[in-house]
């Protein structure tokens, strides 16, 4: 199993350019069947790692059926990076970051690719990216809270080390402040990102979901809140490449919109929360 | 035991009207030893369930020193309400609520009480206050977030039974994304305040000094979040006596300020978060 | 005119305890036709003044037809107070305040009045409220400012008085964000308040709808961070009557519902900012 | 006159790596007599237009003296780029963008210029700054909010465009909110930047200080915050340089720095609405 090895490595291509993908029905790249052959026709972007040196082999999300229930329409695929037809055209800037392993946007221009690629069955996509999403979060949660404790230190070092009007930045209400609502709101992200951890291992993903839903939305809103006070109090070094704290603003902002946006998970949160009542109400 | 047994109650006089008391060596209530008795003098306000028909004694923090270290100047007395000298001004209103059990302003006019009713030694009392404070904060979280629960639930049945423009408020973005964020708030500030729970169980108060002040902050707050949330839904009838939501607001809103305001506990947050940058940095 | 010399004062009954009265068609109390008089029947509260001992008629707002279009079935009638049937009910508080002109409940049951009390014709009600609502606006936000500049200069005189850890509130860096962001929002909303006012001079009522919006929405809300921030830094004072700053909170808090809560405001904002690009989008 | 005629650029360097430079007196490049001559030794960043093919020129902020008055050391001198000892270290980048014309990081070593290129006299450099920088934040304030305009249209156009769960993003609640909130901090911001410019050609640059201040903190943080909305409307686009958003949003994030970051501004809008207070208070 070389993907399992880590000798080779895979993408994941779900979003497209032309829709709101954040409503996976929306979903419009073509996978259509012909003899033991599906056929690929569609535009995707925001697929990482794809331009990965080791990168050779991606996930395709698309639609089997135009018709029928909306959320049986949609398939994932198995798709060699090398298949004929398959044509990166770009590598996608976070702002302004051209980052090595890649944001890519590919076109695929009748893909061809055997029939026995099709993961699970006709129809089964939207429900395995609904099971598989969970897991992907929850591991960015994880990282984004890295960050924040990691630009909490950097603010901490650099509030100490600077002085302004006869004393450290360090003493300044202002900066206590940052430095104690960071604190705060850390440890509430931490401790939610564990409970969902938990929740996953024990009652499974399903059950989980409310949780994995808030973590989502909490923990990069967190992270980017520290990060904005701790490019404050680093002054111009802040935005520039000399601290890690422009990089990780950027690339965290991303989170906010990939594996579906922040509105998308409130309103299941909502959803959840008020079905109880709908029922009380009819 | 009549105390332990519910009898009688007792109440905490520590607050001055004339200083910031947040900065507990600010207290200015003397406490002046005169052979085997104590003479008080001084005003006290925010005294919690002094007005209680069961309330029989005090607990009164004043000055037994003026000079030596500051932290040492102060002493905690026991003073049984009916002493000749105590004189209870009158009962503070919160946000135009008058409460039964109420919050009493009392004048300490030469009150003499047996020197035994000090508590511990003379210079104690800031001490006794530090570990004291801190099951009283959490007590005063869980009550904050048991209201906030209340109010999202109230939040969402009346989202549900009421509608504008011929829909129910409940499927309004706007209203959607208050009830998710109410929820992920309200699930951190739980989370915080079992941790800060649990080590109190496990490693002790002092341990615990960064979770009890972080919880004081995030608890009032998040519950003031969404009881306005839920009084902005609610309409007219919100800010009215026909729910709970306006008075539990104007009482969380004290909770602010009692037991420390937000920003002293910051501060407690934030030193110790500086506290190994300033020894790498010397 | 007594009216007008001040010697009688009126009221507006428009809110509905039944109804969510920020969409002014759900408006149910019923006014029929009956030979040469009106008779009224349904419930009114938040009926501001009508507890004045000088207050002697009503405006009402009520249904005179229940098909035909959604806003050409409600009228406007004038109610004398002390007409049979007019049941005034209770005096609505305000987060514990009792206000002595009072926020009326009153119900109205068979109410009769003469058919010339009706203001302009059947089915104008709507219209007139749209019309009359501007200028009461404004007059509200020019108060919440006056207020808000109340509260920052209570904030400022109570910081350089009060002493915590050895220096004046006034030099902590976080308060002095606070009285500069305040003085910023003020500025800001004042500013806003202004050229609504002017608008409203010049063109007109109804080319100033976006501006009597915004207004409408930014100058309780700032008000409101104001008085929050001054409360805080007033301790126990701020929520006690002891400052005007709790029931100004309180009060101005009833302006994000009155004359139709922010999210109206907002609403009727976005669909104009959006308009352009509609027609564009077809 | 080649500079007025816009044949050459100049360009302005403050801002040093090495020490907090929101405190001007802060600055350490040393600007030594040396016969007829000054003698520069330091190192700036942050030198805008510096690396612009037509920029000739350097005004440069230094020390002339290390003792006396705090706010009488600095003085300004000009220094043409291509001066012997004049070293371009690099061009900063701001998150990931490199801008041609670049933020220079420059070393000065042994720089040597004829004295007569001293701008006024010795000590005048912290004066010069303070008449100098309310000009140019105002210029930098307007170019904030014509940015949020645009942004504020496409977030509406995308709004309008795209379609979640079976209706166009401009129908959601939470979009509908956003856009009117932008639209009033836009109006808020415009207004108080007008206000500005006007008391700067009536009243004077120094009788506006207080509106500079306020603008120079309010234009960049809406902006800001209406971009970050229509980032989030955009989805994965609006992090990308398919729109111009993230290049905006990282430019202008630069602003709450440049200039005297945020704090800086905010401490001198509190000392002069506390002045009155303190005097008062003695």
């Amino acid at each position: 199993m070389p993907l399992l090895e880590g000798e080779i490595r895979s993408s994941f291509a779900m979003t497209e350019p032309d829709v709101a993908s954040s409503d996976a029905t929306n979903i419009q790249l073509a996978i259509e069947r012909d003899g033991d052959q599906y056929v690929l026709n569609g535009r995707k972007w925001w697929i990482s790692n794809a331009l990965h040196p080791n990168c050779r082999i991606m996930i395709v999300m698309g639609k089997t059926a135009t018709d029928g229930p909306r959320h049986r329409q949609q398939s994932m695929i198995l798709v060699p990076l090398d298949t004929p037809g398959v044509d990166v055209v770009r590598n996608l800037p976070v702002f302004g970051y051209q980052d090595q392993e890649g944001h890519a946007e590919i076109v695929f221009s009748d893909v061809r690719v055997p029939s026995a690629n099709l993961i699970a069955g006709e129809g089964d996509g939207f429900m395995i990216a609904q099971a598989r999403l969970g897991p992907g979060r929850i591991h960015h949660c994880m990282r984004a809270i890295g960050a924040a404790e990691r630009a909490l230190e950097a603010m901490c070092a650099r509030a100490v080390s600077r002085h302004t009007f006869g004393a450290p930045v360090a003493t300044r209400g202002n900066v206590q402040d940052w430095i104690a609502e960071s604190r705060i709101e850390i440890e509430m992200a931490r401790l939610l990102t564990l409970k969902a951890a938990w929740l996953m291992d024990t009652v499974g993903n399903k059950h989980a979901r409310t949780e994995i839903a808030a973590i989502k939305v909490a923990a990069p809103n967190v992270a980017l809140k520290v990060l904005d006070r701790a490019i404050q109090v680093h002054g111009g070094g802040g935005v520039s490449d000399d601290f890690f704290l422009a990089t990780a603003y950027a690339h965290l902002r991303t989170l906010r919109l990939a594996d579906g946006p922040d509105e998308v998970h409130k309103l299941s949160i909502a959803r959840r929360e008020l079905a109880p009542h709908i029922t009380r109400a009819e």
